[in-house]
Order: C-alpha cells, then structure tokens, then sequence
C-alpha cells in the first residue's frame, strides 16, 4: 500500500488493505466504500474512498471511526502476457488513452486510477472487446481533462494519426469528459483521416454497477469499425445504460455536470445512434464521411495564444486592451443573443482590427447562430471588423481560432477559414430546429 | 421625416415616406419590407426597412433601385389622451419600459423604436391590455439590453418599487432579450416583494404577424394580476403563438439566438404556463411567494467590480493576475464538468484568497451542479479557498456576487451569502430531472 506516515499507521492498525468495503464515521456522517489507492496529492492525513455513488472522497482520518465491511479481492500484480491470436477476420481497433474517468475501466478491481495500461489490462478487464475487433491498447498520456492545453491535442492528434498510419481501422481515444468536447473539435481540424476516430469517455467510473464506462468502450469500438470516418464523440444517450449517441466532434458539448446523457449535438442532429452493438443513422440525408473518402492528413500548427472571453453586463474594455497589449493573436468572443456585445467595448474591438487581430463573435445562448446584421450593435460590430461564427459553437470556435491562426497569420485568411464550413461546424443555412435535443428521433 | 442629406434626397425623389411598403433591388438581392425612421446611428447613406421576418435592416442605398409597393398608413401624431376611467373591480397594472424589440409594440404603424412611451401609447397599440387590468405605462430608458450594466438594474428596480408604493398590484417590465435573465437575478436580489414583477420581451418585433410581443405582453399581464409574487420571466413556451411559460427570475437562461421559446428554465421547471390567459402552476409542489408575503424592501448596493471567466485550455494565470492586479473584488468562474479549472491556476486563485477577494466557481455544463469533492482538482480548489456555487448558473452567480459584495466586503459573509438559497437559486439538493427542457410536462 502506498499510503504514508499517519494513514498507513490508521489503516494497519485496522488491518484494512486496498479494494476492502469499510465504512468511516465522522461526526454525524457515514461513508460507505472500497478503500482506493492513495491519490498522487493525498497527504498523510487522508484517505480516499470510492462511494456506491461512483464517486471517489477523501476523507480525513481526524476523528473517524472505521469499521471493516468486507475483505476486498488481492488486485493481481505483474500478471503473465496475454497470448492473443488476431483474428485476421475482424477490424484491427486501437485504443488510446489520454486519462480521466474511462481510464478507470482497467481498474474495476482496486478502483484506482493507473498511470499507463496496456491492451491486456483493458482485456482483462473487458474481455468483451475481443468479440468486436482485435484491440490494441496505450496510455498516451494521463491527464484529467480540465488540465488539457492544446500542446496536449497536437501529442494527442499524432498518436491517433500513428495508430491510423500503422493500420489500425479505427482509433478509440479515451478522455475525461471535462473539455472532451475541445479535444474532439481540435481532432476534428487537425486530422484529414480515412477512418473513424471516436472519442469517449465516462461520467462515473467503471467499478461500480452505475457506470457508463463498458457501454461507452463498446459502443465507441462498434463506431471504430463502421464506415463514419470522421472524428467523433460516443456517450449514453440517455440516463438509461443501453444506448449511446455519435455526435460529431465539431458540434458537440458537454451539458449537464453528472448525467450520463451529459453529451449534446448543438444544432444538429447527433449522426448516428449504438444500440446493442448496432450502428444507426439518425438523418439518412446527413452527409457523412465514409471510410476511405479521405487520406490521413496531420495539420498541427497551432496558435495557442487565442483569448476566450465571455460577454457580460459589467464587462470592461480594459478586458480587451489586456488581451491586444499581451500580445494575443486572436479574439473570441462569447457574446449575448445573435452575438452581441456593449456599444462601449467598440473601440477596442477597432483596435484589434487595426493591430490585424481577428475577433472571432459567438452567442453564449448557445442554440441558434450568430447575425449581425439585425441590430444597431450588430452593425456596429460588422464595421468594426467583427467575424460572425454562424452558428458554431463558442468553444468550437475557440479551438477553430486556436488553430486557423496555426494556419496562417493573415487577418483575413483566418476570416476565411473560420466561415468556412471544413468539418460540419458551420451550417450555411439557419436552423432553429434540434432545439434542446429535439431531434425527431 | 428624420432621414438626412443623400438618403432624404433619394426618398423625396421617390415620394416615398416613413411607413410605405416598399422593395429594393441591390444588383442580385432584392428586399422587401416597410421604411423605418432613421436608426439612432444612420449615416446619411443608408435607409432602414422592417422586412416581413420582422428584422430591422440597413441598406446603403448606393446602386439600390426602388420601388413603392403600398402607401403606408401616416403615423398619428399628438394624439388626444385617451380619457379610460379605472375599473375599482380590476387590478392596477405598471408596465415599465427598458427597451429593446418588445419596446416597439407601440409602434406598430411605423415599426420605429420610440425613445419613450406612456400607457395611452401602449393601449392604443394594446387595447387588449384594458380587458385585463387596469394598465399604467412608463419608459424609464431605452437601451438595447447587451448594453445594460448593473448601474441600470438598480434604476430598474428602483422604478419597480416606485409603482409599488404607488400602488400597482403588479409590474411587468419590457426587456431586451440579450440580457433580460442577468437582470432578472438582479431584480430578484435587489427586491423584496409583495406582488408579481414580470419581465418580458420579444424576439420579433411587433409590427410583424410573426412578433411574439403581444402573446408574452398579455401573459405577462396575467401573471402580474397572480398571486406569483416573486420576479418572474414571461416568454413563449413553444415556437407556436399560444402559451408563455413564467420562470423564477434566478433559474432563466436565453438558450437559442432566434427562437421565440429562447428562454428556459435551467435545473428547475418553470414556475407556470399561461395558455388564453389562464395561468396554470406545473409543479403542485413547488414552493412561491405568495402575493402580500413579502414586505416591499430594496437592497440596492452593488458592487460593479466583479470579473466573469470562462475556463478553457488555453486560459493563463496572468488572466486571473489580471483581475487581481486591477482590483477586482470578486471573481466568477465557469469552469469545466463539476466546477474544475485547470491545475496551474491554483496559485493565482490562492493569491485572490489571500487578498480576501471570494472566487465563486460554476460550470459551463449549465446543467447540473459543482461538486469539489469528486476529483483531485476540485479538492485544491476548496483548499484555495475557491466557493463552489451548486446548481446556480454562471450568469445568475455573477449577479448574486455583483449583489453580495455590495451588501458587506467581508470574504465570510459573502461565502454565505453565496452559498444560501435567497431567492430559488440553489437547490439544497441534487436533482438531475429537468434537462434539455424535459419538464415532465
């Protein structure tokens, strides 16, 4: 075990070991669940518990009662290699995984989260896989998904692009569910590939019954086999754990905290629905990449010195000033209604203009799309330079941004690419339907 | 007319007037909608048509051909007061003027924005409000509601209270759509009160066929004449012109750019449906204020200096620096998933609670709430002193924190202020019910 100093003592002392169900009392409250590995930040004054909520709690020892519930089952160590035959009749599937909930699967015995995994530990853990394809495994890097920097999309890019130029007919990517949504969109611009690339993940991690994970990994692999050759994003899609949704990685954002179902299709329609292992479009008219239509392409030059600032009604132009005087590249604004921002903040958006900044303008309603054309504010804008996003997403747009700028540093280069639809995040005509997921399924 | 120089000219030569039905061809384009007045910011090169889809546009008139289709009705001007006896066996009713599209159902013989109007303006254009309510109407300012700042609410709120000494039995205050839900939290802060006050607004103008003022003026009405004595948002609950939903003034988010049913209720029902006037609660359960609970009070200090920041991958520790440096006296984060931001801000976030500035955190998600328990990250938020905000929304937790600063500077205080339930903006408890608008209706 590697707890230290005051834990260890508090837990030897109970004779309680790593993947035992204890319960802990403290004060008026009662923690129930499987003692987890220390985490990397633990002190010695803590331990961490993994809840039947799924959730894992660090608890202080200070003042708590424990009481041995169960003794957990011996996580196996140095385990011999798998001897796996390939199947020379099913799809070669990789899987790769940045870290995060899903990483968890591999661990359904301690709960803890492993630094790297192999493709036997995900076998060990769900043998299931091996009925879909023949999988290989790597842990590319171990990262939970709030501490995602786009230097983390390019390592991330190229190791999908080598899986895909080692032969691999589709690459799953798991990825903590925090900012999935931007590394799909990065994925999305970065890659021209010839295959599916699915990223997914989990809202709760898989050793406990309530887990989203093996549905998540098993739908994601049964997309990896399919002919949508296109980056994308496979989670549960609804509360119940029998099906999943495919969204396209440049329409897609994470909408609820916990939910299962917590991944939406902005705009749009998500394009295909898993069921049982069964791939169904949604949209039989919405046009999709197949396999094959395009050659893997690497396109990683990013700009990441792109702001992303939020319109609000104390917003300042200092706000502004701050960005162009620190030497930001680009501008992306998350404004109100059809993308608007205060008539005071025009002089500044003018600058940027002068200084060759784009700014990028998207509405934080979130739904709709962008038209500058309405309003006195709009106008305004438009002559001080202003790019419309149509109806993208802010956060798409921002990892657009982020990347156009990779591109090219010419102002109205980035214009263009950014209101040119590359990879279905921009649709050339308005839609108010696919409203709060009403897709007409 | 108030058209200038070229544009007067090229209208005189055209003997087309203010009100006139008219197309205009502009080499491939050609439009078709009613003369507008001269928009506040008209240069002397452009006209501005209302077109049928209700939209304002401004056309240079530089190479445009026109055509006169309908002479318009002429705008009445100086019209006798209306001479209306007050009805004792009905309600009296403030409606109050801010501004924005819905402002203009007054003006439905010329489609123009005026500055100003009064209850004769209103019921001219509304006699319909006279069935209801015996109908008072004032406009304290016109402002396009992206430019309203916190300086407003409070001279919104002040005007509310105004007709509520008076003696209105309810107030309905008209809105720009962009930021009605910012000042909605803020009313709902600012005040207490003892009878309803609805904020409405339109997304369409009222001049059009398709304008959903006149349904949410009316339902508005209704609710201001209910026992709902709490600050309410009355809008369009469907694409279709017959029912409105009223949501708690803290739960209201603009959630599309365009739709009429842009408005929803995030983590919660709405608190009614007005469907022919009739007003219906959905939740038997849900707990208001009753008129005449609430003793009038306003609590009107507020703090401007509050900062709104988005989490995101490319987001840097100087951004926070930034507002620390420049004396921000609060913070607002919308963070990622749970409440997360990355790793790296941790010390400036430690710096801003070391200078007893609160950093209140939220999720972008906008569904669901902030749980700093779960992972790593949201543990060192909490050890830096970061306030997770619960199920509150990002724009109603700026505005509660606009609020709280102003009402004590203590760093204690405004952590409790923040984390009690004033005014329905925190649920005490998890519920994951009520997502993309699945009120169970």
């Amino acid at each position: 075990m590697s707890y230290r100093g005051r834990a260890k003592q508090f837990l030897e002392s109970q004779n309680i070991s790593i993947g035992d169900m204890i319960s802990i009392k403290k004060e008026t409250v009662k923690y129930r669940g499987m003692l987890l590995d220390r985490a990397e930040d633990a002190d010695q004054l803590h331990i961490v518990l993994k809840m039947d909520s799924g959730y894992n709690v660090g608890i202080a020892i200070d003042g708590a009662e424990v009481e041995l519930i169960d003794k957990g089952e011996k996580p196996e160590i140095n385990l011999p290699p798998l001897d796996i035959q390939r199947d020379p009749e099913k799809k070669d599937v990789s899987i790769i995984s940045t870290g995060g909930t899903v990483a968890s699967v591999i661990d359904y015995k301690t709960g803890a989260v492993h630094p790297a995994f192999t493709a036997d530990d995900l076998l060990r853990a769900t043998p299931e896989l091996l009925d879909e394809a023949n999988i290989s495994g790597k842990a590319i890097m171990n990262i939970l998904s709030e501490n995602m920097k786009p230097e983390f999309w390019v390592q991330a890019a190229q190791s999908v692009a080598d899986e895909i130029s080692g032969g691999a007919d589709g690459v799953v990517v798991a990825h903590g569910t925090d900012t999935m949504h931007y590394t799909a969109a990065a994925l999305s611009f970065i890659l021209e590939t010839p295959v599916p690339i699915v990223l997914t993940g989990a809202q709760r991690s898989s050793d406990r019954p309530s887990s989203d994970a093996f549905l998540n990994l098993m739908s994601s692999v049964a997309i990896a086999k399919s002919d949508i050759a296109e980056v994308t994003v496979c989670m549960h899609s609804t509360e119940n754990d029998n099906q999943a949704h495919i969204h396209r990685g440049t329409r897609v954002r994470k909408m609820h905290t916990s939910r299962r179902d917590t991944f939406n299709s902005i705009n749009s329609p998500p394009l295909a629905r898993v069921k049982e292992g069964k791939v169904k479009i949604i949209d039989k008219n919405f046009h999709y990449h197949k396999r094959g239509e395009c050659q893997l392409e690497v396109n990683d030059s990013l700009e990441e010195k792109v702001g992303f600032i939020k319109s609000y009604p104390g917003i300042t132009t200092e706000l502004l000033d701050y960005h162009i005087d620190k030497g930001y590249k680009g501008l992306l604004i998350e404004g109100t209604g059809l993308g608007h921002c205060p008539d005071h903040l025009i002089p500044s958006l003018q600058r940027a203009a002068d200084e060759k900044i784009p700014v990028v303008m998207t509405s934080q309603c979130l739904y709709g799309r962008t038209n500058l054309n309405v309003y006195s504010t709009g106008r305004k804008l438009l002559t001080a330079g202003v790019i419309p996003a149509g109806d993208m997403l802010p956060e798409v747009a921002y990892v657009k941004l982020v990347w156009a700028l990779g591109q090219t540093s010419q102002r109205e280069e980035v214009k263009k690419i950014m209101q040119t639809n590359l990879k279905g995040e921009i649709n050339e005509k308005s839609s108010s339907k696919y409203f709060l997921r009403d897709y007409g399924e």
